[in-house]
């Protein structure tokens, strides 16, 4: 498995996404999400994506994330060519899923997020990418 | 620029291994940093790695950060082809630099971080990787 994209919580995604564009990050899609409520921005250099989350309101889980941590890395995200049997996997290894079934995320791709206690910290998500 | 690593402080550097192998990455190099207080251990899938920090005490610098987030997510380090023009460049920007000269790092890289404060609360390494 390989990594997809690395999560940022910044409160402000245009100000952010300038940053990543001076160390030569290209936007590639931008998208609201009122379900994760968040504004998310995909930013691109080579094989390597950063994705920028800024959130909705105060009440969203990034904007929990950011009145307790500040802003910062908020997770990583692999990618799998199934995401159905990666959920089984990992279930089989006893890792604790946030979401049970593929939901639909950023770009159209099916996701779901594992907890950070299975991974020591580091909030986890799965992106459905065919290969 | 490219994405070289996302760094990671763990408790226990064996540990947290085994969860990212049980995710198909493979340790390549693992290295005792005194001057860094870390013991260092880099771990590959395809063209992405994840370097985990484990303190060697816990008044180093990652032994702070662990007493004080918890384990989780550290840096982010992108690799740059010239690390002494890498950081004219951002002198020039404004960017508020932890280290104003190379020295080395894990690997034998020649590495220089950046200020959180400069990227949105993110920590940024930057690695000299010859092209």
């Amino acid at each position: 498995m390989e990594l997809h994209h690395v999560g940022v919580a910044v409160p402000d995604l245009a100000e952010a996404a300038e940053r990543y564009r001076a160390l030569g990050y290209q936007l590639i899609a931008e998208e609201i999400l009122p379900e994760q409520g968040v504004h998310a921005a995909m930013l691109q250099s080579g094989a390597s994506r950063i994705e920028l989350l800024e959130p909705l309101g105060p009440e969203t889980t990034v904007g929990r994330f950011l009145e307790k941590r500040g802003p910062g890395l908020h997770h990583l995200a692999f990618a799998t060519p199934n995401l159905i049997e990666q959920l089984e996997r990992l279930r089989a290894e006893g890792v604790r899923l946030i979401d049970e079934a593929p939901r639909r995320g950023f770009g159209g791709h099916w996701v779901a997020f594992a907890h950070p206690k299975s991974y020591g910290g580091v909030l986890v998500e799965f992106v459905e990418e065919p290969q």
